[in-house]
């Protein structure tokens, strides 16, 4: 055989596994519940990638922001001007920053329970609670009771959860669980978090 | 100590070291490559959601889509009604769907030219290279002459490279590299693809 006819016969044969993979699939009739999780970037912004992936469907979407309250974001900023998004972000900074645990502990809970709000309504197609595994991490938020949310969730509506250290209980429950590993970053090498690419 | 004082000692220590890494960095003045590889999902998207951070800045992004040509995909659709970001797909889909190695060769080429246009034009804070590490994967592209157009970037483009199996030179040359690890996936459990989630 030639190149080219070896090479269309590689092809055919990945178009068929392909195509087996798929036909073995079946539509859930409901969303799904995916984790961003790993200490590599890339957790948030793929959830912001599948947001305007679900926007492009015109499918309606809410973003909770757990932490990252104080923080100025492209995302926040573009979607703000968008005015699509339904956005909620938490009050307050880092956890680091406000060194208050009972503060952290309030402002998690308004925002879960704005999460809460969104996924048992039925209007919304996604729903992504942005670090929350950070709140769950801190134990400002009781991972039963986050798991209890998904469960009464509207089928509706799908769920993306983001932040490091994900809990076993919620990897246990999702749909998909997606680890971010670091290969290389850029402060190994001494270099600053940029503006667009970091933030 | 109390609960509180013990935690917020615990977070003083969690920002001082976060401070002492953020200052230990410094802007290397020129845009940052990035890579996104794995067999994971998120890939893609959090290219897209980098996007969006760079819009929200009002940066100026383009993209060019290589391989996954005839799919309709929600950010597609998203980004062509946006109407700000400069994008160019390759004319063919899937490689298994086309089966002729001559005429991807010659598609990849012509996304590539594009891409190289871009990021040697000055006129772009962002280029990202979608799905390239596939072309890279079946040689339809050369990975010398992919690495000297990243040499070759202005100092004010910032790329990121998305596929699977990225090449070691690839990441070898790059700032950051994150890997997507697939945890979890719905095919597993026989779950479909969805619009909005897969595509």
């Amino acid at each position: 055989m030639s190149d080219a006819e070896t090479h269309k016969e590689e092809m055919k044969k990945v178009q068929a596994k392909h195509r087996a993979k798929v036909a073995e699939t079946e539509d859930p009739g409901r969303g799904l519940v995916l984790v961003h999780t790993g200490k590599g970037k890339g957790k948030s912004s793929s959830a912001f990638g599948v947001v305007i992936r679900a926007l492009g469907w015109k499918q309606k979407v809410g973003v909770v922001q757990f932490i990252k309250g104080k923080w100025i974001t492209g995302e926040k900023r573009f979607f703000d001007r968008l005015g699509d998004v339904t956005w909620h972000t938490m009050g307050e900074g880092f956890t680091w920053d406000t060194q208050d645990r009972d503060r952290d502990i309030a402002a998690a809970e308004a925002a879960f329970a704005k999460g809460v709000e969104m996924m048992q309504s039925g209007d919304y197609d996604l729903v992504v609670l942005d670090e929350i595994n950070i709140a769950l991490r801190y134990d400002y938020l009781d991972i039963h009771a986050v798991i209890d949310s998904l469960k009464a969730r509207d089928d509706r509506t799908g769920v993306i959860l983001t932040g490091r250290d994900a809990k076993p209980e919620l990897m246990d429950y999702a749909d998909l669980v997606t680890e971010m590993t670091e290969v290389k970053h850029p402060y190994q090498s001494g270099i600053k978090a940029q503006r667009g690419v970091d933030f």
